[in-house]
């Protein structure tokens, strides 16, 4: 059976820590921890019994930086030394392709030299699908998570709105359409399941949509759901089983890589902030509960830090009343690594949309929202944010998914 | 119909809470925040409707100390001010009978005043026994919640072991045989539902448990589930959804009310430890995921600290570990008032056994696990920790309880 | 002896709860904690012996609402029930004289209605000169000390550096001028010591600081420092006294009275961010120990969280570096109540300056620096940030001014 | 001029990261940060100018187990694998010698095997001044400083009232005599200045403070302050500047190393709990201040938490009071690593020693305070706390030390 290779745009702190872990753990030199592909079971049976294997997976990546894998992780200090010699080799050989770059949506790395120039946007869309070409060029199944920055906040416009005012504006042009709309868009054309990890607007919108449907495409994102908002879609469900009432939730977050640097511009930090501050009024339903959650100041901060790092870090207080509206507060510090949170979500996401489009699964795949911060639903169906019904969700999908591969093999 | 009257081993902060805010809400001058029998619904109906009103409920208590439930509340500090004022009146109507209580079993009470004396823990019972007959002397329902102090560990022994030998016991003055277990018999045979709050071993001995079922008396236990162990609850299963291990919990707290006290000595201490420590296990079952959960260091302190009053604080160091086995860590500080958390659990638990009682249940009802610390299981059922798994068997019970009643109705 | 009246340009959260703690600790129901003035020693002998005795303290105040004490202390939920009830009668005679308001320096405040108005920023100062007289009608001393909002910040211009240009910047109405510069002016002018508890710039500016001395006038400055920045000053030196090197500090704090509405603008925020950002580079030195201090990424954040209230909370994570670099990290969660801490600074200012002036001393007053975030700093002399250096020159001056005194007894 | 042989009783983590980092900071492979002897200044000139420099540092050791300090430090864990690798050949070349260890002062190492036998007490003693020659046959000076566990508390006896009753005790095998207290006995005994690290009992006792003035050789201790102490002593002396009240402190920490297994048993727990409650009495002087500091709860406690390895983490709740008595609440959490925080003070303590020696200094050195948690005072003198104070003390006695070398040079 042939490999299945895995896709970034973005050769950056997540994507490498993923690229080593896999190596290391082929060599048994470190544990997949946190990989549901990996460690979940499934009616008693291990569940990557119906995934690509470890040793049958391999990479590739665009980037707007010209550096290894092997530069990369040594520069983002997520890997103790010890791991990073153990498969340098290995590192060094990934190298980036060129990326569809635009400093207008991602101020912060202005002046990223390794950058493809086009003619116009379907003309760097044709580019994109030969270089995915040339990775599937023996035989390999592919799909693309999307690990790159977050791009700035823009409302969709018309453009977005059908594939055919979608297909113009590439023509054209078309200064609404993002970076990485170039990339799903240049996914779906080929047959290769997208998957978004960042919070800007991509696959996300009725063209690309449609489109997925239409060629038959799995797609699901976005924003992976992390540390803290990990947390909050723990902690809010439990409050709300025992009718305890939030008057209350503020959350910062101090982190020190280049998501961090990038996320200090306003524009891109709105991106994030529209996906983490949905997630409280989803999970307490304010609409229902009027009384106890109706009244709900939700603030999100994201702090530049270059201490930090990549250890990402979490501190949330949560206002809460209980009996007779007495208060109380639970305050969360969650000091955690970002990358080693993310990784293991970019292996799951990869298998299960691997999965899936073996299955014969196409367009949004919302069964994949536990590992998202905002997931996109499919039409007319609502948001859900809680992890355990999350969890629930996905497991059915799995079985049936099993199911229906099972007479093929 | 008849009114739901409360018994209460124990008038102290928690009861005194209870029965203050279920007066005050009756003014409508405070919401009985984190009742979910009050808050809930059931397939878009309040639960409520099928409960005990709260204008139909009155209370009954016994305490070794003979102080109206308004001097309890004044010198518990947990109410303000303006609440005591406007129901100081009912409050000092509420006066304990005296207590079955003996120092041996709660050693930082020696010296408690306001106790019953007879010849055999049988003659204290048939004591119990009549003053329950007075509370329901004008055809009150009646359910009984242990809330008084937290007694000494001992392991149960053979005269726990059958109804007919705790019987003997009873009649021999065994003194293996706890106060509180004195309450749990008389209460089953004045076909009174018990529910124990506190970590003691009450009704969760065969000879009682048998009782329970032959006199068709529902009971359920045991401690309740407030702030700290209900966050674990709560954020253990999060982490074992994402496949994270967890290396360590350790898990401190401080409070300084009466219950601090009884728990400073190491016998009462060594209940609570019990039920407090079995949670993690049972929760991230490390028997199923050795690689992730089998080297689990779990430690549970409860420190006396009079500064904090009723106002009990956690502190929760969580050490997990991710992709690769690198290291991060959770800390949760929890500022949570005791009373305030336990006292609707107080209501949910009377209101819901009296349905239970009602719909005919009778021993065990392992369905109010959502309630407990370490939750009273049905013989041959594993015990269920996970809040939201919980929640679910909590709501299908009530559901199945409604349609028995309906016709009823 | 003539009683000190203490005239607070804002009448709000901080001014309230000083009159209101006064008022009680005359009458024996509350005690002034956190005064110095009250509870320090000199060489063995209590500092108010010194001072105003509180029974001869009586109070004056500006705002731009039309609000009694009593109604601005309900509003602010500082004081309990209990302390406000004792109280209501004195509070409520205290009502504010209109206010110099100009809504371009505090936006958040616009439409404020109980405003002065006049010609020329001259003839509102005027007004504020009657004010003062008819305060001191009765032959009070007189200090004031601003309790206002935060104003925008503005770097001083030419205006500003003397007292002519000054003047005459008042006459021609110069938009440069704050409106709590007419407040300095008009103190000075009528002989009134001066202390600013804003961070904005008021007498810190040449034109003031050369009058102050002119007029035999003293003046202190700016920002109490309370909560966060305190304990700053408390850490700091303990770190840099066993070398241990910093690598970053981020401070971040939450609060929802008006002063967190105020800084939300981010002009206003300004302002603050200059004096606390300021404290660590004082402390540290980084310009003598690069080693230690040279690479060191300090952030202050504050955040308006309406359900704080007065409680204003600060969090900070401090990463620190140890022998051979290995990091470690301090986090301080500070849960205070900002008018609790800034009150009594309010009381000690209010009493050393009219000390100081009595004993003769004029212009700034920098042994006042033990209160102030921002020290203001007599020309040529550093600004001292350490708590304890500053208590110690405080202490000395108070030997020095009682000293002087002493002949006059 | 000969070289400077720091000799530990005890080869554990702080010993063996004290001695890689010196080793590492001669190679230019890590800074010696939290020295002061490196990093401080007197007058403007570097302090290090006064001290045994760097590279004229070498050690020696007594250890209980036989393994060399490179087999140990690997163990620890403290040190990253680059460090570890510089300097294992050096690290690899010291050896401890066999220990004089009794088991009943330290349960927790029973059945250690590197350990010295002899007729009686007397006979250790000459065992261990043997071993100190070797040491010192190539002319070095020598200073010893205790890094061994934590002995049992035992209060002192008779036999150590005096030199006389203590040198019989020797002879006789009195079993209230310590181990540690014969190395400080030899150390004397050798003209060896001593400072004891851990918290137990050992030269303060009036039979070796007399034997130490005899013999003209300084001694200091005790109980190295490291993390949590250390802030205890920054932050009380704060809170007292202010006059803000305590009503209570609360300590509790984690580690994981061989330390924290000692200290897990309640005999040696004794020791420390003994010097770690001694610290806010003495700083905040309730005596002084009954109003702000007469009520307060101090609780300390330490738990042995093996995920936390050599990594302690302390957590601190304090309640304080202010203005009108309104609470307000400060919690810490240090992340500290024990050996990190403590091998630059074995550093300074050997030097600062050694420079006393050399000057003629001899009896308690209680200006070395500074560095312990429970300062060993000079007779007749009150034990100081502030570390601010401390550090005044420490400075003028280098400074008056330098003199007193200054015509020598």
């Amino acid at each position: 059976m042939s490999e299945l290779r895995i896709l970034t745009p973005g050769l950056g702190a997540v994507s490498t820590t993923l690229m080593a872990g896999v190596m290391l753990a082929r060599k048994g030199l470190a544990r997949p921890i946190g990989a549901l592909s990996e460690y979940g079971d499934l009616d008693g049976k291990p569940i990557n019994d119906l995934l690509a294997p470890l040793d049958q997976i391999s990479f590739g990546a665009w980037d707007p930086y010209d550096e290894s894998a092997y530069e990369v992780a040594e520069r983002s200090g997520v890997l103790s030394a010890e791991h990073l010699a153990a498969v340098a080799d290995e590192l060094m050989e990934i190298v980036p392709k060129s990326a569809v770059f635009d400093p207008t949506w991602v101020q912060a790395l202005s002046g990223a030299p390794h950058v493809k120039t086009g003619d116009s946007h379907m003309d760097l869309v044709e580019q994109i699908i030969e270089d995915i070409e040339s990775y599937r060029a023996d035989g390999q199944r592919v799909v693309m998570v999307w690990c790159g920055s977050t791009e700035a906040y823009h409302h969709p416009t018309a453009v977005h709105q059908s594939l055919t005012d979608f297909e113009l504006g590439l023509k054209n042009n078309d200064s609404a359409i993002a970076p990485s709309q170039l990339y799903g868009y240049a996914a779906i054309r080929a047959g290769v399941p997208f998957a978004n990890g960042a919070p800007n607007v991509t696959v996300d919108i009725p063209a690309l949509e449609q489109m997925a449907e239409q060629y038959g495409v799995p797609i699901a994102g976005k924003d992976f759901k992390t540390g803290q908002t990990l947390m909050k879609t723990v902690i809010a469900p439990g409050l709300k089983a025992r009718r305890l009432g939030v008057r209350g939730w503020f959350s910062t977050n101090i982190l020190g890589n280049r998501d961090g640097l990038v996320l200090d511009h306003p524009d891109n930090f709105r991106s994030k902030e529209i996906t983490k501050l949905g997630v409280l009024d989803s999970l307490l339903k304010p609409e229902e509960h009027p009384d106890l959650y109706g009244d709900l100041s939700h603030e999100v901060r994201i702090n530049y830090y270059p201490p930090a790092g990549d250890n990402k870090e979490g501190w949330d207080n949560i206002d809460i009343v209980g009996w007779m509206d007495y208060p109380m507060q639970i305050k969360v510090n969650f000091l955690c690594r970002d990358s080693i949170l993310a990784a293991p979500i970019v292996l799951d996401l990869a298998r299960f949309l691997d999965l899936a489009g073996s299955a014969g699964n196409s367009g949004i795949q919302d069964w994949l929202g536990f590992y998202f911060k905002s997931p996109h639903p499919v039409e007319g169906r609502s948001v859900e944010h809680d992890l355990f019904v999350q969890e629930r969700v996905l497991m059915d999908e799995i079985r049936a998914l099993s199911g229906r591969l099972a007479p093929v093999d």
